[in-house]
C-alpha cells in the first residue's frame, strides 16, 4: 500500500554526481516524478534531458517531495544538506521519507536520524556498494539502516537502483556495514597487490597466475575486477583512493570507538594514506599496487615485466 | 600421443591423506592403474577397496610407474620421498614424470627439480587449492610449474582431479603461485574476521550484513565459504591453522628473498602464529576470528550476540 503510494509520487534527488546522476535516471525510468538538485547546473540539465525536473535550490527540490534521496560525498555534506540553513529539515513536508545513499560516519547518521525523527521526518541510511558500474546498471548492493516499515515503504525506490538490498539494523547500521565493506575491499586490494608484486618478482606468468588464483579459495570480486589494472599498471578511477582514504578514516575511528581491534584494517589505512601522500589520491584504489612497488624499491611507473 | 600413453599406464601415488586419498581414487576412476603408498596401512586399504593397488614401500610403488604423484605435508617430506634413501629417485624408471601436488617451499622445488632432471626424470610442481571438498569433487585449482611438454603429457592426470589447471611458469612457479594463494586467503579471512567483529559490536544483523557484503565488491570465496563458521563460532577443519601457519612461513621467507615487501602478509603471518600460540592450530583457518575477539578483550568461546 505504502509502496504504491510512493511509487506514484515525487522523489527529490540531491546530488547528481557519478553515482547520484545514474540513480536519479533509473528512478525516472521506474516512473517516479524526480526533481533533481546539484550544485553545478550541467548535471541538472542531464536529468531534465532524461525526463526529470530541475530545481534551483534544495528548498525548491524537496518542498513537494514524498521521498528525498541524498547522494553526496561526506559527513559534512550530508549534515549541510539535511540540517543546514535552507536544507531538507527546514523545507520538506512532515512525514517525508529521507533516504541517504551517501557513505558517512555512522555516528553522524544516528545523530541526523534522531533530529529527523524529532522534526517529524523518517530517515533511512542506505549506503551503496558496486561503484559507477553498479549505479549505471542499477545493480548496486544497498545496506540499509532504519525501521522495517520505512524500508518496506522504500522498496520501489531501492529496487529501481539496486540488486542486493538488505535491511541490516537500526539507523547507523547501514553505514556500519558500509564501513566494513570498505575495510574488506581495501584489504583485499592490498593483498592482491602484494601477491602480484610477489609472483612478478619470481618471473611467473602473472596473467595465468591470476586465472588459477581466481578459481580457488583466493577468488574474489576484487581479483576479478582489479587484477587487469594491476597487470597493466593502469589505474583510471573507478573508485578514487582519496575517497577510500576517507572511508578508512571512518572505519578505523568507529572500530576504536567500539573497542574492536582491526590490525589489517589499521595497516591498510596507513598504506592508503601513503598512497594519498604520494600523489595517487586521484587514481583508482587498485593503485595500492604502486605503494607495494615503492616499498619494494621498484619504480611504480615502469611497466610490469610480464606485460612487456 | 604422450597423453594416451600415460592414461593407459601406471601412476604411483605417494601420500593418501585427506587430499591424496580422494585424488588417487579419481585417478582409478579415470582408468589409470594406480599403485598407492602411505605410511599408515588403512589408507592403502581404502585405495585397494576403491580399485587401486597397494605397495609396501615407496620403492615398490614407483618401480613400474610411468607417473609418480606425491601429496605430502611439507618440504622435508617431499625431499625424503624423492631424494631420501629408498625414495623415488633411487627406484623409479628413467624418464618417469614426477608430479608433486604438495605445497612446499619454491626453492626446495627448484632444487629437487634440478636433481630430478640430472637423474633422468621429469618433474612438475603442481600444488592445489580448493581443500578437502575440491579434492573429493575433483574440482581443485592446480597451479603448475615446469615444462610445457610435461604439462601437456600430464593433462589426463590433472583433468581427473582438477577443474582449473594452469601452467604458470618454470619449476617453482607453481609453488610461488600457491604461496601467493595462501597469502591472499589468509588475509581475506582475517579481514572478514575484523569486519564481523566490527559489525557485531554495533548490534548489526550480521547474517544480513554478510549477505549484502557478498553482493558488492567485498564479495569473495572466503566470505561465501567461511562467513557461516564465524557467525556460528564453529571452526571444524577444513584447512587447519597449523598448516596455513607453515604456508605463511613459506610466503614471507620467499618475499623477503625476492625483496618484495608485503605489509599485510607480514601482519597476518603474525596473527596466524598467534592463533597457533593460543592453541587454535587444529581449528579451521576461519578461527582467525578468535584472535580478533581476543585482541578486542572478548571471550572467543562465547557465542555471538547475533547468533543467540
Amino acid at each position: 500500500m505504502l509502496l504504491k503510494e510512493i511509487s506514484m509520487t515525487t522523489v527529490a534527488f540531491i546530488g547528481l554526481g557519478i553515482m547520484g546522476g545514474p540513480m536519479a535516471g533509473h528512478l525516472v525510468n521506474a516512473g517516479f516524478d524526480v526533481v533533481g538538485y546539484n550544485r553545478s547546473q550541467p548535471k541538472i540539465d542531464e536529468l531534465v534531458a532524461a525526463g526529470g525536473k530541475g530545481a534551483s535550490s534544495i528548498a525548491d527540490a524537496v518542498r513537494e517531495a514524498d521521498v528525498v534521496a541524498v547522494m553526496v560525498p561526506d559527513s559534512p555534506d550530508v549534515r549541510e544538506v539535511l540540517a543546514g540553513e535552507g536544507g531538507v529539515f527546514d523545507n520538506a513536508k512532515p512525514g517525508t521519507l529521507i533516504i541517504d545513499f551517501s557513505s558517512i560516519r555512522p555516528d553522524v547518521t544516528t545523530e541526523l536520524a534522531a533530529q529527523a525523527i524529532q522534526r517529524g521526518f523518517r530517515l533511512l541510511d542506505a549506503p551503496v556498494s558496486g561503484g559507477e558500474a553498479g549505479a549505471k546498471n542499477a545493480a548496486l548492493s544497498i545496506m540499509v539502516g532504519g525501521d522495517k516499515s520505512d524500508f518496506d515503504a522504500a522498496a520501489d525506490v531501492f529496487n529501481a537502483v539496486g540488486k542486493t538490498v538488505v535491511l541490516v539494523g537500526p539507523n547507523g547500521a547501514g553505514q556500519t556495514v558500509k564501513a566494513a565493506n570498505q575495510l574488506i575491499v581495501a584489504g583485499n586490494i592490498q593483498l592482491l597487490a602484494e601477491a602480484v608484486a610477489f609472483v612478478e618478482a619470481y618471473g611467473v606468468d602473472t596473467e595465468a597466475a591470476l586465472k588459477v588464483l581466481g578459481g580457488g579459495l583466493a577468488g574474489s570480486k576484487v581479483l576479478d575486477q582489479k587484477g587487469a589494472n594491476m597487470l597493466g599498471r593502469s589505474f583510471p578511477p573507478g573508485f578514487r583512493i582519496e575517497l577510500h582514504h576517507k572511508d578508512l578514516g571512518i572505519v578505523t575511528a568507529a572500530a576504536r570507538e567500539a573497542g574492536v581491534v582491526i590490525p589489517l584494517g589499521a595497516v591498510v589505512a596507513q598504506l592508503m594514506a601513503s598512497a594519498v601522500a604520494n600523489g595517487d589520491g586521484g587514481l583508482d584504489h587498485s593503485a595500492l599496487l604502486r605503494g607495494v612497488l615503492r616499498l619494494s624499491g621498484q619504480n611504480p611507473d615502469s611497466p610490469s615485466d610480464s606485460a612487456s
